[in-house]
């Protein structure tokens, strides 16, 4: 499995992809899903992948071969629109699915895959585009800014409450981050480290990008810092009609102290199946 | 589809259940499926429901004609504890769907049903079963104070952040009113009216219970208030390296104002596919 996910915002574009690729779930390995192409000044592309790995490979490998051959008749650098783009890439992902089906005799192998593409060419506005396995694609929208591939369930309700196309981009890279953390505590096969790109609209580069490890000073802090802010939202919504209404107050520092999430050792809760 | 969620935490019970059932995307209905059973000072028990309507009806419907047969060898008001009562419902839960199955001439009709069960009998701690269409079953426990059916993804992330055995019971309560909204929000097949039930440890009865609608007060500020707490929240997360960090406040009233969520008349984005 993998979780990706594209945001569009009047700012620019954010995207945001999990490492984790499983055979089985004893056959568990660490791949990049985001994959950067980059001609500043020019125009700027990133394409996060999901599904079968040999395919997703084969796809960016082709990409990248035909943008570096200055007479491919087409390439990532030959386009003038990023629609053109979309469907130039949903071709090659359909030409990548074949091959990898085709060198297969045994069949029987889901080589489909799916990508997320979004970035920028010089004159547009960004734009962000999901490549069904068909080759046909959508673009988010005003209404639907974000676009997700994989595990997407978990981490939609983060996305759905936050993101219009007012959000700031590093707050949209931060619901970003938080639906990657929701998806990861909820399914094993989504894993760290977390690949994190932003396109700032008119930049037409990758203006920023980092990988976030379990130990990222950011990521750690982002994971232990929100269900404490979460549990501390929940305290101060509307009480039920029969609770006393004093304890309804905004402020954080006057709620009772919670206990620490990290703790060196838990106490053993014991068995309560033992006591029925 | 439909979404159920039990709640263990020390100080009792919560229970919380969507009332949308669909045949199809067009036939589209609401049946309650927050079943009370309710003997106050000697035992209270409450059943939700996932699956085939009419096998859970039945189910329902024999749980309730034994427990008012005083002769009826086996009941939900003549075992001493509650795992006897979880091995009770899961055999009615199998003959129902053996009987829904054998009634249908036809074949091919899924009459598999899921339950959640949770009560409490006079002289035991409240306990909270899940039980499997194959009649067998699971508690919660410390470690996973919660229990889901029906359309489980959406509302898990919430519960995996907030909800720990110390969690006060109001507060598990507006958990799972937030789960209800995040799945309701995201799947069209899980809807309003919300049916939420609390079961104090000790009441031995249901200690509150009320149905919410869209207009329900409560449950229209939940759903309102719910967003604009974690878009402050997301705000006050850590920043990036990148950015200025003097916005990291605590203080929301120090943040820029929030556009309202809900508004009369929105304006028109547009049709940007027209852009490109």
């Amino acid at each position: 499995m993998t979780y990706c996910v594209g945001i569009e915002v009047d700012e620019g574009l954010v995207f945001a992809a999990d490492t984790r690729t499983n055979a089985s779930l004893d056959d568990v390995r660490v791949h990049r899903k985001l994959h950067v192409f980059e001609y500043p000044g020019e125009r700027v592309f990133v394409v996060m992948s999901a599904g079968n790995l040999a395919t997703t490979q084969l796809a960016v490998s082709r990409l990248r071969r035909d943008a570096e051959d200055p007479s491919a008749p087409r390439s990532l650098r030959n386009f003038r629109h990023l629609f053109e783009v979309a469907e130039y890439v949903g071709e090659v992902l359909v030409a990548s699915q074949v091959q990898a089906g085709s060198d297969n005799p045994h069949g029987g192998i889901n080589t489909q895959a799916t990508l997320i593409l979004g970035g920028q060419i010089a004159g547009e506005r960004p734009g962000l585009y999901l490549v069904y396995p068909l080759g046909n694609c959508i673009s988010a929208s005003p209404e639907t800014p974000y676009l997700q591939i994989g595990e997407s369930k978990y981490g939609k309700p983060i996305l759905d409450r936050i993101v219009r196309p007012g959000t700031a981009l590093e707050d949209a890279a931060r619901c970003a981050l938080l639906s990657l953390d929701s998806t990861i505590r909820s399914n094993l096969s989504v894993g760290l480290p977390v690949d994190l790109a932003l396109v700032r609209a008119g930049d037409l580069r990758v203006s920023q990008q980092m990988r976030l490890e379990a130990d990222t000073p950011l990521y750690a802090e982002i994971h232990d810092t929100w269900s404490r802010k979460l549990e501390n939202a929940v305290r101060t919504l509307p009480r039920f009609p029969w609770e006393p209404q004093a304890q309804a107050t905004e402020d954080p520092s006057a709620l009772p102290p919670l206990p620490p999430r990290r703790v060196p050792a838990r106490k053993d809760p014991g068995d309560q199946s033992a006591q029925q």
